[in-house]
């Protein structure tokens, strides 16, 4: 080791960065859809990054992919096919593959890069296609969907498992996305997506759940607590026409798995939704109970 | 403005960096205990830094000033006395005086300097001080708990709102230092301090757990989410002989306040109390219910 150090840094707008020092570059490449780069970190260990937002690390990426599956997972009464936009390093495809009632996961990836890069460095959530429930397609998740509405399919999970509303992910944000979704889903349906976070993107938050409510008749938001998105504090939306994540969380189901988990548990599902009064304010009359 | 930027860094250890614009350099001062500064950003507003490491932001101060207070004066049946031990900024003493059945509240600060850069500079947290119920002490919290002891002086509520356990805070972490506020404890006492965060100071987290359950019958740790301590998921610890955090939470009494809080509500009470499963296995052995 020289004394020469490299940091990558993260910039929230031009008031906050977040620095990671860079034992070593793992993965950098320009893929057709953004910059895909993965580097090594004593603490976090490999920390995939696109387009310079850090995206997955090691050390924390259980709290994202436990907390964007096993919520529907466990407030669905018996989830069998599941469909993933997006989620190409694995790790919510591995969730969810845990689930034994959950027969099939279908897995839309747009980026190879992503899956590729994943696959080498990141094999604790790339596992995840792996599975034999596993089926992962590289392709464009909003097509996708068109084409499963064309096709008549239906899922019992949908989860949208997208970046930022910039970028790749940012058709993944709209209205008319949300409306083919609609069209997958029968009354027990849950859609889960990446909902950012209230601190700085509550903008973003209140548009995606207005979106939400004018299709689905429950319309929620819960967070989770990470250590590499800024602030922290995240959120996924839940949204279906008949299933409430409180009042149907399957509390027999999650004893009976017994699943050993590093985040999730049933105490952590209901308590997610204890939404901080700011957050409250901020997204006042776009929930739907 | 011209083109060049200043920055203030607060590092973890050497694989983290978390890094402020400074719009402005309002304070800076050598005190005896701690070098004090303060910046101002134009986002978090004015930032309280002591040794290099933020204490207070003007955005957030709400979040634990809320969660270090109400959840101990909400549990504890009528608290009439309190004590802060630290709390140089005010904040604490300011949500303790909206509680109506408290009286008194004693403030002991070793720093004086922390209280004029706040009183200059926060002073939305430094108003806490003006309230005829808050009498501020200049001097030192251990020596103030031996002489309280001495004096056979009893609180409802006590809350340690220490730094970090180096410089200053030191002391505040110690067993010696709890068997005296113990001394200063009836049965129905409820002891607050601040517990560091599961991600980064796990050790320290068992260390004061280890200390508080060889003194109290009730031992519990519980989480609140930030934006300006690293990760943003720090916790308190609650202690008491007699007083649950969840089975004696006054419902009642927050409701009939209706006080408008930013973060506090019963939910987040409540849920503060549900630790992720990592944390769970972290401190296994170490809650008493």
């Amino acid at each position: 080791m020289s004394d020469l150090e490299a940091w990558f840094e993260e910039k929230q707008e031009n008031f906050l960065g977040i620095r990671y020092r860079v034992d070593k570059v793992l993965y950098s490449q320009q893929t057709p859809f953004q910059r895909v780069d993965v580097i090594e970190n004593s603490n976090f260990g490999p920390i995939l990054i696109n387009d310079g937002l850090v995206n997955v690390t090691l050390k924390d990426e259980f709290v994202y992919h436990e907390m964007i599956t096993h919520v529907a997972a466990y407030s669905h009464p018996k989830p069998k096919r599941a469909l993933v936009i997006g989620g190409g390093d694995g790790g919510t495809a591995r969730e969810l593959a845990r689930h034994k009632s959950i027969e099939s996961i279908q897995v839309i990836e747009i980026d190879e890069g992503v899956v590729n890069a994943c696959k080498e460095f990141l094999p604790q959530c790339a596992v995840g296609f792996d599975h034999p429930k596993v089926n992962l397609t590289i392709g464009d998740g909003i097509k996708f969907v068109e084409q499963a509405k064309k096709d008549n399919q239906k899922y019992d999970i949908i989860i949208v498992d997208s970046t930022d509303p910039i970028g790749p992910g940012e058709g993944l944000f709209n209205r008319s996305f949300y409306e083919n979704v609609a069209q997958l889903c029968d009354d027990n349906t849950i859609v889960i997506s990446q909902a950012e976070g209230p601190w700085f993107n509550e903008k973003v938050q209140r548009e995606l759940l207005a979106i939400l409510r004018e299709i689905f008749n429950i319309t929620q938001i819960y967070n989770y607590h990470n250590i590499s998105y800024p602030t922290g504090t995240w959120s996924f939306s839940f949204a279906s026409q008949s299933v409430h994540p409180l009042r149907n969380m399957d509390l027999e189901r999650i004893k009976s798995d017994d699943f050993e988990f590093n985040y999730y548990s049933s105490e952590i599902h209901r308590s997610a939704f204890a939404l901080p009064s700011f957050m409250k304010k901020n997204l006042a009359g776009l929930l739907k109970d």
